[in-house]
């Protein structure tokens, strides 16, 4: 039985009540939708500014007036290492000019984006008219050849497309794209999907194998997976063409990178004077000799996402050894135990095998996305649970431990520990925040955050292209409507994930019918899960079932009104990491489900580097860790005067772990703020133990109670 | 009894006949002083030049036409960060322009130095000849009004001394003087002397509280501890003045540097666009609030010199308070094992308190040598055996280190621990190098270890002020001769360190004679290190003993020909760090005398982190830790084409340690270079262990054998 690809179900046909994602999902509605709004409208004080909409008013009105720049040097005045142009000191901004980020343009792209699948789940007319106001000034931006990014547009068309490996065209095109099928598949309006297709269309013209067509590819990627989303609802083949030709191409010799570099060098013309690294950008070699995760981590698995969804709509075979070859890197050497991946701030990228730091972990929330966005893909291409295993684990504790649990402040980089002494004095962890930020200029996480949190149940279901087969990778409350075999099934969830391991699938059928349900049998519960999951079907040989690649197929025919229980055991798991990865030897971290869960210094004090894991104990007797439900309570007031670190009052229910631990304890004397002495080096001797319990909470949650330290892994 | 100050014994006082010294003496005799010539003048094959020489000769041509420029801007056209200049590419250099390190001069004052050292113990008429030929082609480099530096004479003098905070003329003067008073000392002659007497005079009118003088200092201390050398030397107390200016003077407001880096930027002339961190130069605060060693580790070590050599002869009880005080600082929370100083590389700085990380210390050569500058002040205040333990302590281990055994090559860094696999791999351990490098055009580190071993004797003996005294601090195989209450005593003494703890001391005398010889209690030799030592005079009551400080004091009537033998013991010390050190949680370090010792992968395998020791065993019996004399054979060859790596072979005696040991084994397939796979996470079981005998050689000689891995703390 050869293994069939399969899609995911459209967003209109699942809804979410379930009361984790549900209040997930609204959090984004309520508060980061309208607060992204306001941020990119420059309406959010004390942050900083985006400039995102007043670009594209800039653009428009130019446009208007027909006084499009010819050849006009782009080099803004005033560049920040040539990513970013702000106003001088004290001077009111330019209404004519380009302010920001040269990728400002997405971060309208990424709010429509999650504006779309609110609007699919969530009618609501007030922002939809918001919505439609704002397209209509994107799209007076566009000019009319197609091309559509305000950093070019308003500083002049002459070096369009010239700085392809630090300039953010094809991703702004790419994140364009994502934005404009969101909002068309969940208003039915396809204002802004026609000005995305007309940019796809001047980039597919001007990109390609042909003579005299630009040989380069995107510096930082997204384009070759959105590409494949317009392909797929459009039909438009060209579109396939144009994300295989930037993926074929890449890495290929002579590097086109490195030519540009070259080029820009040698003629004195560059806003730049960093040598490029065309690993940074995975164009080291041809993606198909790809066979270590390297670079930065969300250019990275934004590749390799589309190399799956390319390899996937092509029937590509080198193409999909190339996938996995990198998945197995980084599942097998690269990922966190968070599902984050990136272990090094020096270009935010994957470290070298097994370099998984703790406390200078990068870790981007970006990044932990963008690992769910390949993963999806490569579950779409083949059905095995280690793919749905990693995605829900990137889901439920990286990505959503980037945003705080009252959605108004976000983390970009998420450690595995932290010292707020340290952090307040060490450089090399400046880039990590001991408490979460309002905005950032560098707008990425919050809006990316806001994306995928508003579209999970894309992630929880697949349809086989052969329609014979509907495979469900997350266990989400909410209804799910396929068509299977020409019938039209309904499947009612009942889920309580990610707390407990129990619920219930109704299947609804007008009449009965012959199909497969497949059911992930996750990871982490247990040595046969399949066990845990009955259909009603079965008692009287209706529905037959096959175990394959981590999926419990039941085949069969179903009726209206069957039953699928489920009930997968979810024991604690108290895990270490394989003794290469230097920075956990000893230590061991506590998973339960999905989720990942970390000590906080509020509930264990501080120094939680003497804080033990009673490993003896808990080896003896798992049943020595307790699973406790609680309300946990979140609410920190801010660390500075610019905001960061408030949390509103919110409570959530949540599950705690109680574990059995002791503590080295700290010598009389030692202490790092104090002017208290005590030996540096002394005789060793065997430490006093002294019994505690270790209170462990789900790591996403971290982190909203004030500063404080922070561990995953504790000493075993 | 109230403690007295005492003072070094003179270099010529002083033999070392000492295997262990007279080795490294000789190394640099015969390797690194003609090595250092050839440096200074560009003569080194594949080595960045100094450019020191062609300065002084450039400088002394100018001076020669009489053309010194008057009010020219000095900003050279190239400028590296305002640092260092250097030629264009494929350019010869202009013999009348300034090139290299705004502080290259001091290349050739540290290289005087060692000369004067070495002559002293080793007369060389042709090194003497050459040493007297480059004195006269630095003393024609000084201006007449006594000035020397070549940098602005060479560049324009309208600003010297403007940039006090990145420049270093001040640093310049005080090398100067510090090598001028060695090779006096060395030759009797007073050229270099005299010059640099009339440099200080120059900066004493330039610099001081009266009205019209300059309320700056140096912002590269050493000048402080030099001019009080000049003190003793000349007699002339106003060179104390400015010593003592320099030192009351820093950190106060309104904030020297602070104004300066603002005049810089308000004008638009500044050839450094960083933000100047007074903390960086010990500057933050007055001197006498300082109770935390911060900022450049160097600098910091030199400044802690300067305010003890100031608080000694000025008799200063607030000065030496703080002195204490950060004495104690560093020492309690801010020091490796290894003798070293400085956790980070930002800013080649002492990190906060307990932060003193293996893998990317800093823990520069000279940062260990200014610890032992500082410890050696301390001790002339105020004899207690912690500064001569600590001083012996950077001694034996960093300051070693730093040089190849074959005297060739050199460690600025000096990591606790080193993977090459990530060395290569990973920019955040950039500076950290995994082998010795021929030369940098930064030199600091190579001149300034040929400098202290020259003179490393000094460091062993101090007389009492009032004569009645003389200390051992370190015991050093050779004959000292000091005047102690009018008698002329000679100490004839035979040692075996590092390696044994017993000796002798043979007293000379014309005739019986009333005084005390006092003897360090190093805290490497148990619990009661004075029984260890006995002196022939007590069996007759001549001679009484007290211990007071650390220190045994023998006082009473010695006769020629009376013995004191010692036999300290020299177990083996497993040291755990302070619990609050969290890089060395669950780790220990072993240590016999004054020797740390390390584990190389050529003696233990691959994976050093993964090597434990067996503490229980070494617990239950100490003597399962096996102490054995060998052979060691140092030769490797370089890693690349500049010959980096390269050591001569050289056959040393030393001692290995040989410990029980336990390795945890690597699972099959998990590999950090190989495409083989493992799982990155499983559930914790308890490691399987695999006895092994883990071998540790001496810090001082690691990586003499190629590239591989090191590491100081084992896991326990």
């Amino acid at each position: 039985m050869t293994t069939q690809h399969s899609k995911p179900l459209a967003l209109r046909n699942v809804t979410v009540t379930d009361p984790f994602w549900h209040t997930e999902q609204e959090l984004v509605r309520t508060a980061v939708i309208p607060f992204q709004w306001n941020a990119l409208n420059d309406n959010m004080p004390g942050a900083a500014p985006s400039y995102c909409m007043h670009n594209f008013k800039a653009a428009a009105a130019q446009n208007a007036r027909r006084d499009e720049k010819g050849q006009k040097s782009y080099l803004p005045e005033f560049s920040y290492r040539g990513f970013a142009v702000f106003p001088k000191d004290g001077e009111e901004p330019d209404p004519s000019k380009f302010y920001g980020f040269v990728f400002q343009d997405t971060d309208f792209s990424k709010w429509i984006e999650a504006v779309g699948y609110s609007l699919t789940q969530h009618p609501d007319a007030e922002l939809e008219k918001t919505a439609d106001a704002a397209i209509d000034i994107v799209c007076a931006a566009q000019l009319d050849n197609g091309y559509l990014d305000t950093y070019y547009i308003l500083n002049g068309m002459d070096r369009a497309f010239h700085n392809l490996r630090w300039h953010h065209e094809l991703y702004c095109l790419g994140h364009l794209v994502e934005g404009a099928i969101a909002y068309y598949e969940g208003t039915g309006k396809d204002k802004l999907l026609k000005t995305a297709e007309r940019f796809a269309d001047y980039t597919a013209e001007y990109f390609g194998p042909k003579e005299g067509q630009c040989k380069g590819y995107p510096g930082h990627e997204i384009a070759e997976m959105a590409l494949v989303r317009l392909v797929e609802v459009t039909g438009a083949r060209k579109y396939l063409d144009l994300a295989k030709f930037f993926i074929d191409e890449r890495g290929t010799e002579p590097n086109y990178f490195l030519a540009e570099d070259k080029r820009d060098k040698d003629s004195g013309y560059t806003d730049t004077n960093w040598d490029f690294d065309p690993a940074y950008a995975q164009a080291h070699k041809p993606v198909r000799e790809q066979d270590e995760a390297v670079g930065h981590a969300v250019r990275a698995g934004y590749l390799y996402s589309g190399m799956a969804a390319v390899a996937k709509l092509s029937d590509d075979p080198t193409l999909l050894r190339a996938c996995r070859t990198l998945w197995r890197n980084i599942v097998d050497k690269k990922l966190y135990i968070t599902g984050g991946i990136g272990g090094t701030n020096n270009g935010e990228a994957f470290s070298y095998n097994y370099d998984l730091p703790n406390d200078t972990a990068y870790s981007e929330s970006c990044a932990a996305i963008s690992l769910a966005f390949f993963a999806r893909r490569m579950l779409e291409i083949e059905p095995k649970a280690e793919y749905a295993d990693v995605m829900e684990q990137a889901l439920y504790n990286t990505t959503l431990a980037g945003m705080a649990l009252d959605g108004k402040s976000f983390f970009y980089v998420n450690p595995l520990e932290v010292n707020p002494y340290a952090s307040h004095r060490d450089k090399r962890i400046g880039h990590v925040k001991t408490v979460r930020q309002k905005w950032f200029g560098c707008a990425c996480c919050p809006p990316n955050i806001a994306r995928i949190v508003e579209s999970v149940q894309e992630y929880a279901y697949t349809v086989a292209d052969d329609a014979s087969t509907l495979y469900t990778h997350l266990y989400m409350g909410g209804v799910a409507k396929a068509t299977l075999n020409g019938a039209e099934v309904t499947l009612d969830v009942a889920a309580n994930l990610p707390w407990r391991g129990d619920g219930t699938v109704a299947v609804r059928l007008d009449a009965p019918a012959e199909f497969t349900l497949a059911f992930r049998l996750p990871g982490w519960a247990g040595d046969d899960p399949a066990v845990a999951l009955k259909a009603s079907g079965e008692q009287d040989g209706r529905v037959t079932r096959e175990v394959r690649d981590g999926y419990l197929y039941l085949t069969g025919e179903w009726r209206d009104g069957d039953e699928i229980a489920f009930d997968f055991p979810m024991p604690v798991r108290m895990l270490a990491a394989n003794p290469m990865v230097r920075e956990d030897v000893g230590k061991v971290a506590f998973v339960r489900g999905p989720i990942t869960f970390c000590a906080e210094e509020k509930d264990n004090g501080a120094n939680l580097h003497l804080l033990h894991a009673d490993v003896d104990a808990v080896l003896a007797d798992p049943a020595s860790v307790k699973v406790v439900p609680f309300t946990f309570e979140a609410g920190a007031t801010g660390i500075d005067d610019k905001g960061q670190g408030e949390v509103d009052p919110v409570s959530r229910r949540m599950v705690r772990l109680e574990v059995p631990a002791w503590r080295e304890p700290v010598p009389a004397g030692a202490s790092a703020g104090s002017p208290a002495f005590a030996p540096l080096y002394a005789d060793y001797a065997p430490v006093r133990r002294e019994p505690v319990t270790a209170t462990l909470i789900p790591y996403f949650a971290w982190a909203n109670r004030g500063e404080n330290e922070m561990s995953v892994f504790l000493r075993a």
